[in-house]
C-alpha cells in the first residue's frame, strides 16, 4: 500500500519537475520540527533566563556562553567563537519626556534612540519644531532650526504590503534624522516610533552620528504621544509648545564579545559554506525575542534537525549567532573578514531576521531574473505544500550581506509574514509571550528545507 | 511619467495574462482597506460593546440589531433581516472540575460543550477511562464503560501544516464522543480541548445529539489539565482515579433570531448574487473576536469598500451575518432555503470563518481541477503582490455549504494563516486584543479583490 502510494506520488511528481526524494526529504524535515522541535524551548530560555542582551552588556555574554555550550551539547561537529570588539553603548536611567504647553506639563513615553548622547543632567527644554521629512530639514535650514527640538513625525505608510517597506520608506527620520538636524543647529530630535501601531510603547533603534559628525540628544516618542504633540502643534498657540526630555545615556569604550558558530561539517566539500543565522544582540527594552531570539534559535534548529535525522551535507552548514546587528554590524564584518582571510568559499548565506512569525518563503539579493526563475522552476513546487514558496528578489539581512564580498555568494532572507513585526520590534512588547511556537516551527523547518536544497543541487 | 509607467506595467502584465485594469482596481480597494478602512473599529465595537453572542442571548439581538443599523447608516442599497428559529443553550453556573486521586481533589479547568445537558444538581463523580479515540470505545463496549467518565483525550496532529486539519482529524472526539460513549453506558465525558497550545483554557464549541440520543452531561478540559489527569491514569493507582464535574447548563426552547444582510444590488444582473459572509453568532466564554467577529466585519467592509471606490457591480453582492453557526447552523439553511424559495440565482459565495489572520489566499469546495486550473492562471498572478494567491482545492464555510443545493453555485473559502486560530478559538482567549488591525484589513481587501473579479469575470 504504502509503496504504491510513492509511486503515485512520485509520478505525480515527476510531471512538476520535483524529485520525489526530495518531497521525502521535506516533509521529514517539518516532521522533526514540528514533533521534536527545541526552538521554542530554547528561545524560552534564551528570553526569560537571559533577557534583553544589548552588544557589550552582561546578559550579551551570557548569551553567548549559553549559545555556545547548547551547540556543544548538540554534538555539532564544530562549535567555535569568532572574537570581535562592538560597541557599548548604556541607555543609563529612564528617560523622562514631556510636552510643555504653556503651565501645562504633559508626561509622554521616550527612550533614547541607540547610540545617542545624553541631554544635561537637568534636561533639555527647546521650543519643538514638526517636521515629515530630512528634504523639509533641509528647506527650513539654520535660521529656522537653530536652537528647536527638531520632531520628525512621518507615519508608517500603510499601504505597504509588507511592513518592512513602510520601516525603509520611514526609517531615514531615525537612522539619519538626528545627524542632519544637528548640522542645522538643533539641540535635539524627537523621532516618532517606527510602528503603524498606535500605543503608548516607545519603540527605540540605533541612530547613527558619522564619524566627526556633531552629536545631540536623540529619543524615540510613542505613537500616540506623537499624535498628541502633533494636535497640539497644529493649535500654534503662543507661546510656542516646547519639549522636554532627559536621558542619561552614554557610549562607553568597545567591549570584546564574539559570534557564536556551530558547524556540521560537510562530506564532500568541507570548505564550501552555507550559513545560516539570526543575531544574538538585542535591545535592551524586552527579551529581543522576534528580534532576533527567533532567528537565533531557528538557525541552531537548522543544525540539530540535519544532526537528529542523521543527514549528511555535502557542504558545510554552519549556524551563526551573529553579535552587534543592532548597533554596529561588527559581528557581520568579522565573519565575512575571517571568511575571506580562511580562504572560505561561501555559496550561499540566509539570514532570519524580520521575526519568527509564519513562513511565506525567501528573498534572494541581488540575483538574476533567470536564477531566480529557475530557483522558482524548481524549487517552489515542494516548498508549496508548506506556503513557504513565495520566492522572490528583494533584501537578505544586515548580517550576512558583508558576505557580497564574495562575488559567487547567494545572499537569501527568510521572509516570515511581516504584519506584526513592527508592532513589536525594538519596543518592550518584544517578549517570548508574542512568540508562536508552531509559527517559529514551521520557519526552522522551512530555512532548513532551503538549506537542503542548496546542499544538493546549488543555486543555478 | 505616470503614462509611460502605466504602458510599461500593461506591457508586461499582457505577458502574464492579466489586465492592467484589474491590477489598478485591486490596488484602490487594498488602498481603501488600509488606509480607511473600518473594519477593525467596528470589530472593537462589537466585541467590547457588545461581546460575546451566543444564538438566543440578547447580546446576539443586541449584535442583530446594532449590524443592521450600521449598514443602513453605510446606505447599502438594501438592508434587511431574515428570520429564523435558533436553539438557545445557556452555560449557566461556572463549571467545577476535579480529578480525585483517593482523598486528594485537584481543580481543573474545564468548561460544559454546547448542547450538553447539565450535571445532577451536586455534581457527577464516577471513574475515569482515557481513551484515543471512538473506535477504542466501541472496541471496549459496553462491559467496561458501563458506569464511567470516558476521557477522550487524543491531540492535535502538529504535523498538519495548517491547523484547521488537525481540527478536523481531532474533532469527532468533541462533536460525536459524548453521544457514542451515551451508547455503552458512559454517564459523562471530558474532551481534550481541541487546539495544539498547552495552556490553561478550556475550549467549548458544539457537541451533537442526534435525535433521540441518550445525552450526558460533556465537558471540555484544559490540555495541561488533560495531561495531567493522563499522566496520572498512568499510574494505574488503586483506588482508580475519579473525575467529578458539575454544570447547570441547560437547553431553552428555540428562539426567534435573524441573519443580517447588507447588498449592492447589480446593475446589469440583480437577481445574481455574490455572497460573501460570516458568522454573528459567537460563544459565550469571550468575545467572539476571531470568531467570527473578523469575519462579519469582513464581510460589512467589502461592500463598504465597494460603496466608498464608487464601484458598480455587475452582480448583487451581499454581505451576510449569519445567525447560529456555532450550534446549529439554523442561519445558513434558512438563507439558502430563501435563496431557492424567491428563485435567486447564486454565483458564489466565500465565508470567512478561520480568523482574521493573514490572508494566504482562498480554497474552493468541489471544483473541478480544470477550473481550479484556470483560476489560478487568470487571477493569481493578481492576488500575488498582496501574498494572497495560494488558491486551492479545499472547504468553504459551515454557513454557506447549505448553497451546494444550488448546483453552479461555487462555494470558497477565505483562506487566512492558520496557526494562532486554534489557541484560541473557542475560549476564553478569542478577545479584541488578539486579532491584528492590519492581517484583518488585508483579509477584507482580498475578499472583496475575488468578489471584484467573479462580478467582472464570473469562474470559468
Amino acid at each position: 500500500m504504502k509503496a504504491v502510494k510513492l509511486l503515485v506520488l512520485s509520478l505525480f511528481l515527476s510531471v512538476f519537475g520535483a524529485h520525489a526524494q526530495d518531497v521525502l526529504v521535506l516533509r521529514k524535515i517539518y516532521d522533526e520540527a514540528l514533533v521534536n522541535g527545541e526552538s521554542y524551548q530554547n528561545l524560552r530560555y534564551l528570553c526569560k533566563e537571559i533577557g534583553p542582551r544589548l552588544s557589550g552588556s552582561a546578559h550579551a555574554q551570557k548569551a553567548v556562553d549559553w549559545t555556545k555550550s547548547l551547540m556543544d551539547k548538540y554534538g555539532f561537529d564544530k562549535v567555535f567563537l569568532q572574537e570581535c570588539m562592538v560597541p557599548h553603548w548604556v541607555r543609563g536611567e529612564k528617560e523622562i519626556g514631556k510636552i510643555i504647553d504653556g503651565k501645562k506639563e504633559i508626561n509622554v513615553p521616550i527612550c533614547a534612540l541607540g547610540m545617542s548622547p545624553a541631554t544635561p543632567r537637568e534636561g533639555l527644554r527647546a521650543p519643538v519644531i514638526e517636521l515629515k521629512s530630512l528634504d523639509e530639514l533641509a528647506k527650513l535650514g539654520e535660521s529656522v532650526i537653530k536652537g528647536k527640538i527638531v520632531f520628525f513625525n512621518r507615519p508608517f505608510d500603510p499601504r505597504y504590503i509588507e511592513t518592512g517597506r513602510a520601516y525603509g520608506a520611514a526609517g531615514d527620520q531615525r537612522f539619519r534624522g538626528p545627524a542632519e538636524a544637528a548640522k542645522y543647529g538643533a539641540v535635539g530630535v524627537i523621532v516618532r516610533s517606527l510602528t503603524e501601531s498606535l500605543d503608548d510603547y516607545p519603540h527605540t533603534g540605533t541612530t547613527v552620528f558619522p564619524e566627526g559628525a556633531k552629536k545631540i540628544p536623540a529619543a524615540a516618542i510613542s505613537t500616540k504621544a506623537a499624535n498628541q504633540l502633533s494636535a497640539l502643534l497644529k493649535l500654534k498657540k503662543l507661546p510656542v509648545i516646547q519639549f522636554y526630555f532627559k536621558q542619561s545615556c552614554q557610549l562607553l569604550p568597545d567591549a570584546k564579545s564574539y559570534n557564536v558558530i556551530g558547524e556540521i561539517t560537510g562530506t564532500e566539500k568541507p570548505n564550501e559554506f552555507i550559513t545560516v543565522g539570526g543575531h544574538l544582540d538585542s535591545w535592551d527594552l524586552a527579551e529581543g525575542a522576534h528580534d532576533d531570539g527567533t532567528g537565533v534559535m531557528q538557525a541552531m534548529e537548522v543544525l540539530r534537525i540535519y544532526k537528529s535525522l542523521g543527514m549528511k551535507p555535502k557542504h558545510s552548514i554552519r549556524a551563526v549567532m551573529f553579535m552587534n546587528e543592532e548597533n554596529g554590524g561588527r559581528g557581520g564584518d568579522k565573519y565575512a573578514e575571517l571568511a575571506k582571510q580562511n580562504g572560505e568559499i561561501h555559496l550561499a548565506a540566509i539570514e532570519s531576521d524580520g521575526g519568527g512569525f509564519t513562513p511565506r518563503g525567501f528573498t534572494f539579493q541581488d540575483l538574476s531574473s533567470e536564477r531566480l526563475k529557475s530557483i522558482n522552476e524548481n524549487w517552489s513546487n515542494l516548498l508549496r505544500p508548506y506556503l513557504a514558496d513565495h520566492l522572490d528578489a528583494g533584501g537578505s539581512g544586515s548580517d550576512i550581506e558583508p558576505l557580497s564580498v564574495f562575488e559567487n555568494t547567494i545572499l537569501i532572507g527568510y521572509r516570515a509574514d511581516s504584519q506584526r513585526y513592527f508592532d513589536i520590534h525594538h519596543s518592550a512588547k518584544d517578549v517570548f509571550e508574542n512568540v508562536n511556537k508552531r509559527e517559529l516551527e514551521l520557519g526552522a523547518a522551512a530555512m532548513t528545507s532551503l538549506v537542503y536544497l542548496i546542499d544538493q543541487y546549488g543555486i543555478k
